[in-house]
């Protein structure tokens, strides 16, 4: 007797109950009401190859109810991924390749790390336009070297999420005809039945943005799920949501309730539920049928080898295409980036230009973006402001999806989402500008990309109460302690256009986030001894003879106060020693030796100087220096009122170092 | 020759070109696009009394695009606020009336601050609930008390943002007929034509949320949006969108064009503009039929007289329920609640429950709920995990409006904008809940309440690696400092039902928002000295004889680690004094001499301990104590594999502090 889809989905229910009763912790609801979804897509019509989840032309598979993670680590075991029982045995144990949530760059198969719900559908945007953009630029007749879905399971959470509305509203407009989202249309959130906070008409809000809306379907009938997966993946002019009706739970006792959500079955009802869907007793075992039913490595195995014989012809007929194509998969940069940062530097030397750290910073840009296609840029709606559109920089094109530029609208958080989905896509380094302050919209997204370490750049401009008329709820004060405190994320925060090329330049080298903190208001550009060691995130920029009796640390367009500072403390007599500090992060990874060369442990007699919140510098200046900094929000009026108000004056530095060096 | 409705709208026009041009910054675009809607609205329906801004059953006005702040500062001029012709000359000024964007408790009759897009329209969300709920529980048969509208300007950058979707799905469940928004739809945001990032049906899309949608209609055409308004005012059911297409920069040579968005007109176009329409030459001249016109002055008295002659045969009919009306608006708490949490403290002390502080708030709010009927609690989907429904929690009824639970789906930044529309009515102290690893999604609804200084009160729970198998997605790290470094913000993070108890005290006797942070873990009951004072946010817990070798600083779940290593070290013969410091900007509040007396300046050898971000510290622990944090992600495995695997156990603190010792 052949094996049934019911059989191999169930295969998949098996193994999540049986590993979140081992780990007696986990959400078994949503890999149970999922699972006939999930052999409709996984066995029926999934382009992968269990052997190499890095294969570049895969499909990719987004989990946005991430929580559901039992269902993709059953998956990858079945299909052949090198996961094997005793790591689904692991679920959720320290080091074990089954964390309670799907973690790229952990698990092989998990193509992005998703738990935060609307975070995964969002960045599934941004992996399909990766898809349209790098076919568009590299496939020629005949040749299609790029050519793959991405395919998303979400939930009544991500739906509920306004990322979701953010990043799907824009995959409309984009046209996206090769994403495919499979709603589990449950009716049940953890807090109960979702009528008493989801009554929107998901079918009619999803039209609205131009998708196609499949169904509902019944999720658990395999052949009508089968023809909505057709359906979906025949409109390549318009991204599909398929609306597959399920029960959460299935198959156990506690099918169609909250219960069952996120917390184990426990033993009785796990015992019956396995029973019920006709699986063996005994926890993690496939029987041998279905094993082999789902084994997918030679199908994948074929898949793969005929992309690369494609590609081997493409790469025949154009061979520089192909070398680009592959540098850009592999994340190399191009030859000519570091030249045109050189360039850049030297030429600023020169022409010691006073701008604001944002035009600085699209100056580099400039430089940088002909000569890295990697690059796609992109504002939330205010790219004038930011300096994020770069005189090559060209419109996303919805109709050919060429150019290197998207306009986001005003969406922070389905941006930053979206740049982590073209990151972790491969093949592109995002970057994309907005007001400092709203950052706050974005910041988790920030945080996932972190956590992915994925390479994005985030240009943060007005980047202090020198905003001036927009008043506190333009001007951040915080934000900066809020992005220096997430693990793995770099913040520079140049003072001119030369510090503004060096944070350019570690941005490209760090397989991370960065944000940049940009001025809105001109800064003057500042001398600096040859080979000054900005790479380092904190150097020397003036010294003194002899040891400091003061050392001034500032960052951004806080260094010029210290500087003129200096020099006025000089013709006292006063000892100062002015520190340009960019980046801390990367300072702080620097040796103890450099760094007890740059702040001696016996000059305690310190002043940081920045326009932020004041206590992050207490970690430098310690009990016994001061920080002039902003402990409250700040207010409408023009910037340089604000900075005589909020004390942001070489005056009161010059005060306030005397003061200390007493 | 009577005044035409358009030279009313001019009026407008004339006052935000003459001070847009004289700040020399601002957006003109906004209030010229959209003045004839000001004029339908606050000449014919709105119902206010200019000469008292604070009167309770006024209509809202919620400027949602704040950028059109000369908009709103206008319409305050003309109908007779106390904002001068003065204020309006010091547009965007240090200290004026008139800041860039409209701001709560500053400006006489601006509603709610707004700027931040898509935080506005959220926020009347609460408003219009407020007032639903208002009205069931305090109006009788023939006492019509509560009774009023919430209307809402807003335009595309508001309906990008997920804020929007989160928060008008919602309106939508909850059927919240008083609501009115007027979107106007000029096909332009700052980056050019919508057509680019905005091509979303909103007509659609609003009927998906169960919305009245009317419209398209001219907004410019006085009669078209005289009728919309009363089809919006006559559908007591839904909340109503009506879609007005209008011209940003309407009457300049700018219009239709983004340039007119954000910068001032210039010279030569503001002059033009103004002729064209018909308005004096002269800047900052209001015709006197026209200020006659528009002034609203004697009508508001009258309105206000009548309700104040309702209130009074109310006050008569129903004297508690009045009197409890007044003082909820007037945000005094009700008798009963000092005793509430004071008879709570006192039990706790006897029972000594060893329990999850985030079990231990539940209790803390099972008290409260019975005696302040202030309390409108809720969740993000989390109710059962962060413990914000007690057994007096009865859900929101949206059929009625009883109830003073809200279950916010999963929302957390539009439930962070619903909790300060809900405070910022009057009426209510909104609390909810999430994990804190998700306050990113809300942070900004947290800014913004800081700026308002709303007491609203946040529940995060789960905060820290202890949250356990669900991973580094689900661990808070960086999300305490975070939070701590917003101005005005109070964090508490108790280390027990005691001080979780001292921690609500705080919270509800605060102007301005306070994040719990609680476990999910289990911790001891830590005995204190009898009138420890917990409610100075730090205090010493337990001492030494003599000065101090070692001073322990902790938090939270992280308190008893420090206990257990004092009691450690004093058989060794080392001076433990630990201090326990659950709040560190109510200990910061301190005088001097008692923050000596917690932390002596002489004492320098301190250790930290807090399963966070470990930097956030050093301003206590300076440059010459020790921290033990967390300064990376967290991972999935069980909370106590974790604690070992990360160092928090009492043996490390025992080795650091002894370290720090000698």
């Amino acid at each position: 007797m052949p094996v049934t889809r019911r059989q191999c989905a169930n295969a998949i229910r098996a193994l999540a109950i049986d590993a979140i009763e081992k780990a007696n912790s986990g959400h078994p609801g949503a890999p149970l009401g999922m699972a006939d979804m999930a052999e409709a897509l996984w066995r029926h019509g999934l382009r992968h190859n269990p052997a190499n989840p890095g294969w570049v032309n895969r499909d990719r598979f987004v989990l946005s109810n991430g929580h559901a993670s039992m269902l993709i680590y059953a998956l990858l075991h079945l299909t052949g991924y090198a996961l094997t029982m005793d790591d689904i045995r692991n679920f959720r144990q320290l080091g074990s390749l089954t964390p309670g949530h799907p973690e790229y760059g952990h698990t092989p198969g998990v193509d992005i790390t998703t738990g935060p719900l609307g975070s995964g559908i969002a960045s599934a945007v941004g992996m399909a336009l990766a898809e349209a953009s790098l076919a568009r630029k590299y496939n020629r007749p005949g040749h299609t070297i790029v050519d793959h879905m991405t395919y998303v399971f979400l939930g009544d959470g991500c739906l509920m999420e306004g990322v979701s509305h953010e990043a799907c509203s824009l995959a409309g407009v984009w046209k996206l005809g090769k994403l495919v989202a499979l709603y589990d249309d449950n009716g049940i959130s953890i807090d109960g039945k979702v009528d008493g906070w989801f009554t929107e008409d998901v079918r009619a809000r999803y039209l609205a943005y131009g998708w196609q809306v499949i169904g509902p379907v019944d999720g658990h009938d395999s052949d009508a799920l089968d023809k909505a997966l057709a359906a979906a993946r025949a409109d390549t002019e318009r991204p599909s949501l398929i609306i597959c009706r399920t029960h959460i739970g299935f198959g156990s006792a506690r099918a169609d309730s909250e219960k069952s959500h996120g917390a184990p079955l426990g033993e009785e009802i796990a015992a019956q539920a396995k029973q019920a869907l006709g699986c063996a007793a005994e926890a993690f075992t496939v029987p041998a049928d279905v094993a082999a039913a789902w084994d997918a490595r030679e199908e994948g195995a074929r898949l793969e080898a005929a992309w690369k014989e494609a590609f081997a012809a493409y790469e025949a007929a154009y061979p520089e295409l192909a070398a680009d194509f592959v540098r850009r998969m592999e994340g190399r940069l191009p030859e000519g980036a570091d030249q045109a940062l050189a360039d850049f530097a030297a030429g600023v030397r020169e022409s010691r230009p006073k701008l604001a750290t944002r035009v600085a910073s699209k100056n580099v840009l400039s430089a940088l973006v002909p000569v890295i296609d990697d690059l796609i840029g992109g504002s939330a709606d205010l790219s004038g402001s930011v300096g994020t559109k770069t005189p090559s920089s060209t419109m996303l094109d919805t109709a050919t999806y060429e150019g290197n530029y998207i306009c986001y609208g005003v969406r922070e958080f389905g941006m930053g989402c979206i740049m982590n989905g073209l990151a972790v896509h491969g093949g592109f380094i995002p970057y994309a500008g907005t007001f400092m302050v709203f950052s706050d919209y974005a910041k988790h997204a920030v945080r996932l990309a972190s956590l992915m370490n994925l390479k994005v750049v985030w240009v943060l401009t007005h980047d202090s109460y020198a905003v001036g008329e927009d008043g506190p709820t333009h001007q951040p004060v915080e934000h900066l302690a809020m992005l220096r405190s997430i693990p793995g994320c770099k913040v520079w925060r140049p003072c001119d256009s030369e510090e503004c090329a060096a944070s350019w330049k570690d941005a490209l080298a760090t397989q991370g986030p960065t944000c940049l903190s940009l001025s809105r208001q001109g800064v003057p550009f500042i001398d600096k001894q040859a080979g000054a060691p900005i790479e380092k995130g904190g150097y020397v920029l003036r010294d003194c003879e002899g040891v400091p009796q003061v050392i001034l640390l500032a960052t951004g367009s806080e260094v010029s106060l210290c500087v003129e500072a200096q020099a006025r403390l000089a013709e006292e007599g006063i000892r100062v020693r002015v520190v340009s500090m960019p980046c801390c992060e990367v300072f702080d990874a620097q040796d103890a030796a450099y760094r007890e060369s740059v702040l001696p442990d016996a000059v305690r007699a310190r002043l940081a100087v920045e326009a932020g919140w004041p206590d992050y510098w207490r970690r430098y200046v310690g009990l016994d220096g001061d920080v002039l900094g902003l402990d409250h929000f700040g207010a409408s009026a023009p910037g340089g009122v604000l900075a005589r108000e909020f004390g942001f004056t070489a005056d009161n530095v010059v005060e306030r170092a005397r003061a200390l060096a007493r």
